[in-house]
């Protein structure tokens, strides 16, 4: 008897699906049809068709927040792929009891920094291939099918070689910068509500602060903004006055209560984020 | 033997799902995930995620216009929720052998002022909650799993303590002003195709119409424009002209055929407009 | 026994929609709803809600590209619908085992063109509609109700009488001209990414050049552009030029690697293309 997707129960395959093809045309219809064409009791769940054009980074921090909340077993499709019919690798990752299958090109990196890897494939057998294969597009002819046919019950080892770690392309993410004085860390994304979501994390955050104990933490936005304080929720403050606090994904975000950050302070992802300790600013006024 | 769903029938429960998130992060998909990650058979429905930031009025005439078109016992989650985080209270109503679940904000306003409720919850039973429940995002952690624990079963006894309805937030939607001579309303929405919805139900109008039977209507937009006449079809007008119909919500539309109604008039939401009635125009010609 | 679908497999319905309704309003969400009312086990996938407002070429064009990617059986509801509630008649078309609802508006010209057509219905039977049908919402009120009935079991002979094929209106779609020299197409699609789609087909360019064969082929847009040869995949090309080749719809567009093709060219849907051959030009550099 075959073993159901590595072990993982049959029941309700979930398939999620994240490109940067838009809703516009019929191309995320098409994935869907070549998928229920395969497996009939999949379930597709749209994660974002929105990331911007071939904007890896963007999706690899979308992948990354989303995916744990998934249950284990779901089958997790990225299609953002700039190098769609050139030499670049399609992989398949199992991590966390979670399946992903992504273009070789970094999509991957946020999960796999944060996790221990169980198995890397790189998807070569054409045999779940949709054919004839198109140069330009795998969302259809090889992502979606093979996908499909995971979600069916073939397992990783009949998609390909195995792979190591090092042998596959690494995101050069920007990692926050921790010095006596200050984490240093910058804007990695916006959301549709104009809030900056930065690349400090909480665990970074918190160690920071521990051994600072008895002073207060400001955050500065380049030279001129500074808001006192890191708080849990956006209205702490006053609607319309600017607040840090630990969002959603757990890592710094920069909003304004019930306005557009981004808008409010003029700026957008690359932008520098400084936290720093100063003595009780807080208890002085 | 737990009752489902207050009575109704376990076999496919849907969960539909409002909100202002949009469709470029990936909130949506992640409240997706958590609810597969509860109840498995659900069948999740969007009905919009394009809800203009914090647009409680409209997110109101939207899930009034759409939930009776779901079938008895959908449970139907909108969070359009501007206080998230701070302390608005979560509501579960029940009504017309529906479920929903909002923030005590008035998006149910318009439900429930056009029916009879059945039952009214606030909903604090955190044992149906995602932990560790953020600050900012209760979509997931809140609306998403207790949707997912009422599609499995749970009552709406179990998730928090009964209300009545004076003590819940009532949204002061406009209410169409009828004199002797005319009804004054206003534009409360408008939609993608440029169609602009007024808050004049058709029950008015016909109350309002039946005691002038030998009049004909006339129907202006502040002071310079008129259209005589309400149809029943945007094509009773050549191409390119203005209409007033009642359009498929019940209520007067504004239209143009084939074109935008927004732009030809050059009015958007919160433009007066009066019905009143006329010694036969149309025969005049 | 009533034959299900017309003979085909009654497991799992699937029911695409393909619309320009947006995503912004109730409208989609509300079609769904009342699929669901009807049959609880179909399947509802999106092709498409971003048709641009009555834009009947580009939904023929994007219907033609994805319904055979979708399994045998499917029941496929268009509805760009710019006549709704005028004297336009409702198609029930069966062709290459899938199901067609939509106007009779020439949304269905090009699957009518390029197959053969099993069974053709105007959709009148009432008893399968929602009621009281309006004038302005016949995705609501008539094509999602047919759509979930066929869904359930309903056969085509049902809905309404036989037509023949030129009773229905047909698009009047440009096919491109081939002459001595040239072949002469136009665009008439764009995509997200500004790729441009034209109307010449993989095999009318394969009959051009088999006949040329120590020919090779050049690409005009307009006067002034040029672009040497036919190509496979984007990548053949430095990131930021531009190509020429057969897409995954099989037909010709104009890319620019990793850019907007489009907005590179300055052109757009109705711009001529045309594709001569030219005496070894590469070969000659």
């Amino acid at each position: 008897v075959r073993q159901y997707r590595d072990g993982l129960s049959p029941k309700d395959p979930i398939i999620t699906l994240l490109t940067d093809f838009g809703l516009q045309d019929e191309y995320v219809g098409v994935m869907k049809g070549v998928i229920a064409s395969i497996v009939q009791d999949a379930r597709i769940i749209d994660i974002s068709h929105g990331i911007h054009r071939h904007d890896i980074r963007q999706a690899a921090l979308v992948l990354y927040s989303a995916y744990r909340f998934f249950p284990k077993g779901t089958i997790h499709v990225a299609v953002i792929d700039p190098g769609v019919g050139g030499h670049r690798r399609i992989l398949c990752l199992k991590q966390d009891s979670h399946f992903f299958l992504a273009p070789d090109n970094g999509i991957l990196s946020l999960i796999l920094r944060n996790g221990s890897m169980e198995d890397l494939r790189v998807v070569t057998n054409d045999r779940f291939f949709l054919k004839p294969v198109s140069h330009t597009f795998h969302g259809r002819d090889i992502f979606a099918p093979v996908s499909g046919h995971l979600a069916k019950g073939v397992t990783m080892s009949e998609l390909g070689k195995r792979l190591a770690l090092d042998e596959i392309e690494v995101l050069d993410v920007a990692v926050p910068i921790v010095s006596d004085e200050a984490i240093i860390g910058e804007i990695i994304s916006k959301d549709r509500f104009g809030n900056l979501i930065t690349n400090i994390d909480h665990k970074t955050y918190q160690d920071f602060t521990e051994k600072r104990a008895s002073q207060d933490v400001v955050v500065q936005l380049g030279n001129a903004s500074e808001i006192n304080g890191v708080t849990t929720s956006y209205d702490t403050v006053e609607v319309g006055a600017p607040t840090a606090l630990f969002g959603s994904r757990a890592l710094l975000e920069i909003a304004v209560n019930q306005a557009d950050a981004s808008a409010y302070f003029g700026v957008s992802v690359g932008q520098a984020v400084i936290l720093k300790t100063v003595r009780n600013v807080g208890r002085e006024r």
